[in-house]
């Protein structure tokens, strides 16, 4: 391994601002001295107990604490887990991004619906190029990903060279473009790498992930297998090149081809105007256009394919579609896994389909994009970091990473378990360590609010969800306590309103029977007694709202 | 095919009053003439729209305007979604129930819990055994499944027989009892079976499901490979057999055992007491006991397989459990699969358990309860059934256990794909028909409330959790309409109570500025112009709920 000569050089100090205790929210600083450099930009989508949160973008405090030393954002692809939180971030930090071309595009598309286009400053880096921001030099390699134009990044330190392979796989026969450029990977290696940040998504599984191209001959044969009938088609809208072999496959039929789906329209837009697409003249058609040609002439490409409530699929198999209806004559295939938490969704959409009369076909028609565990061993082996740091993944998927390092030879303490906000401080003469911890979190976006709905909010609408509301007012006269008005008593989300009339008037009994003579404590004791009649009496726990109004 | 020398004779009814759009929720009524037959009374877990509900049961308007004519509760297996809705319905229909010995155990239990042990009449009944109830004869034959004492039914009624298979397996070597009577299934294949009844739920999984007992030989090798750790197995409770097994290791490798859960407890209870599960002397210990034993001396059998947050191993994981710490030299093995839906609750829980520092082992330490496609075939070949009725699973497994029965040569027309409430006309002469459809649904339990809580009140709830609630509240003077206090704004899961004072104050203003005259719609204008304001300013939408009160 190679050796620093100047022995007092400052440390590397990689600081992940998210992405490791969830999927997404992926956001690395990487500081030098007065350099901060961040990969990636993520969000979240909300877990299932965030209640009416739209997304989550992970807490930049320490990037504005620290404004004047952050150089600019380096994107490792187009995916919302890697650019999403982008428009949000970049009202606090406007620094310039650099990525490859198709993530440009669709960071561009993103800033433009946000109104940043003309205020942030991109640039398109080249497979093999490299940018300098500040103290580091970072370079882009060439590797496959489930989105075209993935990159891997040598960042290039005084203190040491770190290789973050972002989301990516082995692909010997990719659909568009190079294959992963392994040479450099093992060039780099060469150099001596002081530490290998890895993509850990499928690090339990073992083998080998197939090649995408391999799905364009399942295509050919189920397309073979079903001449007669109409080809829906649900994927991931960002897979450009799993569209373009659809793509191919209707051509060498014969068919039209129709893409459903606002975010499927918008990346095929971006990837065809970049050249990561090639259609065919006369190929796509309009969905109003389904009518002109026979079912055997069309395929549909469309976005639903995690049975997301709102996507086309979604509404075509609930035929509320406006213009899609499903038949007995359609064959549907899901050329996707449901991500873990939409199995469920996935299996309402199928079953909705199917009794539309339609087939549907959901096995061996996709593969990963995340490299299985040979492929993640194939990557430590040319890069032969010093320290390992597992990322992109669940805790499980991390885990699983650092048993490959130590397989592969690793001392166990050089596998860095980091947590977010942890500041590991990296050098070759004084090794590994935590030295500092900064603030991180999920910073919620409700509709317009960023940040305004916070755990107090969240816990009330769980309450609100799970047994509803009841309201008590009274209007009070000012000074002598007497009552003018009320109580009355309004529920939502309780009981049905015929019952809950008698129950909210035999609740008011119990409260009048009370005799409430200390008005300073009147609110807490008709919470206090409407909450335990209720309870006694429905065994739920409605959130009680006392209002009182003085005249 | 046997024929029936009597054309006159009434055709035989098949109603299922649930369990075909959903799992869970499995009762069928079967009918002819004057008597009818109720098969399996089960609840169906609630679905994640359906906020605050604890359980569902079926709608029974059917039977209870056929009271005087039902004879019966044949129940096939202990499983919640079989036996779950019994303590409800019973309280309309209380008619006796039949079942196998370890079935009448479980249903006990619940009754008890209800307060229903002395008025429900209750009568074990025998593998190969029949019962007699008005025009029907019911056998019982021995299946095997994932609990103990699972048994499928001949159906035998003057227009013909049916075989119901309950759900099932083929299990040539269980660990407990007799392997499913398959010779019995042949036999009365040869009187000629009108309709076969089978479950669907792996119909889409190719292949034999593995014999219970090859989990026993996982167990060994676990046991072989962790000495020195403490051991913990989350498995579900009603599975009997899975538990022996693990205490069959656990003496075998001189383990004391914990049995950890209330579920867990009580089902080995009622098991142990009925002499389902041996269990050797001194083997079980008690949770307090566990400090006077090593950590490779014990073992510990746990309910939260499926990561639900309430159970044991979710509490052990969070640190919440009361007795039970989890440390870096425990291993935790799921023996189980996710269900669908509860793949991201699981995969929390194994997260928890890893940053803890314990290993977790989920792979190939559990087999299904459920035929597969072979077994499926098996049964079929076996009964060789005029019409296949598949049951139990969702749409998509039902279907694709209609293209077996396709395949094995069953006629298309005389493949029955039923929707609940259909009621099934059949008979050898006149064939098959839907003739009639009678009500059913969910009736929605939530606390002590059967039924109360239905769209409207779930839709609120919906509501309520998506974006809160503001409440606004007047006082008006009666007659003269004159505003004595308020407006009041009050909002609860809207945004921040801080934040929200100064949108709601400007909201205020907002409602000020329209100069409201028309009182007799000031509740409706009020709702209006909150909501166009709270939407133009947040792009959200809360419940608006305004009060007035009059003095």
């Amino acid at each position: 391994m190679k050796k620093h000569n100047n022995a007092s050089s400052s440390p590397l100090k990689i600081i992940p601002l998210g992405g490791l205790e969830q999927v997404g929210l992926n956001i690395t600083a990487f500081e030098y001295e007065d350099s901060i450099v961040v990969v990636d930009c993520g969000l979240a989508f909300p877990e299932d107990d965030m209640l009416g949160i739209d997304l989550c973008i992970p807490d930049d405090t320490y990037l504005k604490d620290n404004l004047s030393r952050v150089k600019g954002f380096v994107i490792t692809h187009g995916h919302e887990d890697h650019i999403g939180a982008l428009p949000y971030i970049l009202r606090d930090i406007n620094v310039p991004i650099y990525a490859t071309k198709l993530t440009i595009g669709l960071i561009d598309r993103k800033l433009d619906e946000h109104g940043l286009l003309r205020t942030v400053r991109r640039k398109v880096v080249d497979f093999g190029q490299s940018i300098n921001l500040g103290s580091f030099r970072i370079e882009f390699i060439k590797t496959n990903h489930s989105i075209a134009d993935a990159s891997a990044l040598a960042i290039y330190s005084p203190a040491g060279i770190v290789v973050h392979t972002g989301d990516f796989k082995v692909d010997y026969t990719p659909v568009f473009g190079d294959a992963i450029d392994l040479q450099r990977f093992g060039e780099i290696g060469k150099k001596g790498v002081l530490a290998l940040m890895c993509d850990s998504t499928n690090a339990e599984r073992p083998g080998f992930t197939n090649s995408e191209k391999t799905i364009g001959k399942v295509f050919d044969s189920l397309f073979q297998d079903h001449l007669k009938s109409r080809i829906i088609i649900a994927t991931f809208a960002s897979n450009v090149d799993r569209v373009q072999q659809i793509i191919n496959t209707a051509c060498r039929y014969g068919r039209k081809v129709v893409v459903e789906g606002r975010s499927m329209v918008n990346i095929i837009e971006t990837a065809g105007q970049l050249g990561y697409i090639n259609v065919p003249e006369h190929t796509l058609i309009d969905s109003e256009q389904l009518n002109n040609y026979p079912d055997e002439r069309t395929v549909i490409i469309t976005t639903g394919s995690q049975g997301e409530s709102m996507a086309a699929l979604s509404r075509m198999a609930q035929d509320i579609h406006r213009k899609i209806h499903i038949k007995a004559n359609d064959t549907i295939i899901f050329s996707s896994h449901p991500i873990p938490g939409n199995e469920k969704a996935v299996s309402r959409v199928i079953n909705e389909l199917e009794a539309r009369g339609a087939e549907v076909i959901f096995e061996d028609v996709h593969v990963s994009g995340h490299a299985c565990r040979e492929e993640i061993k194939l990557i430590y082996s040319l890069v032969k970091p010093r320290y390992a740091i597992p990322v992109h993944g669940e805790l499980r998927h991390r885990h699983a990473q650092a048993e490959i390092a130590l397989e592969l030879g690793i001392p166990k303490e050089n596998i860095l378990m980091l947590h977010s906000g942890d500041v590991l401080s990296l050098s070759e003469e004084e090794g590994a360590a935590v030295t500092e911890h900064v603030p991180t979190g999920s910073i919620f976006v409700d509709g317009l609010g960023v940040g305004d709905v916070g755990n107090i909010v969240l816990r009330d609408r769980q309450r609100l969800a799970e047994d509803g509301i009841v309201i008590i007012v009274l209007t009070l006269e000012k000074g002598t306590g007497q009552i003018l008005a009320g109580p009355d008593i309004v529920s939502r989300g309780f009981v049905y309103v015929r019952d809950s009339d008698i129950l909210l008037e035999e609740a008011l009994d119990d409260l009048a029977e009370k005799r409430i003579t200390d008005w300073g404590k009147i609110k807490n004791t008709m919470r206090d007694v409407l909450s335990d009649y209720l309870w006694k009496k429905t065994k739920r726990r409605p959130m009680i709202l006392p209002i009182i109004m003085e005249v």
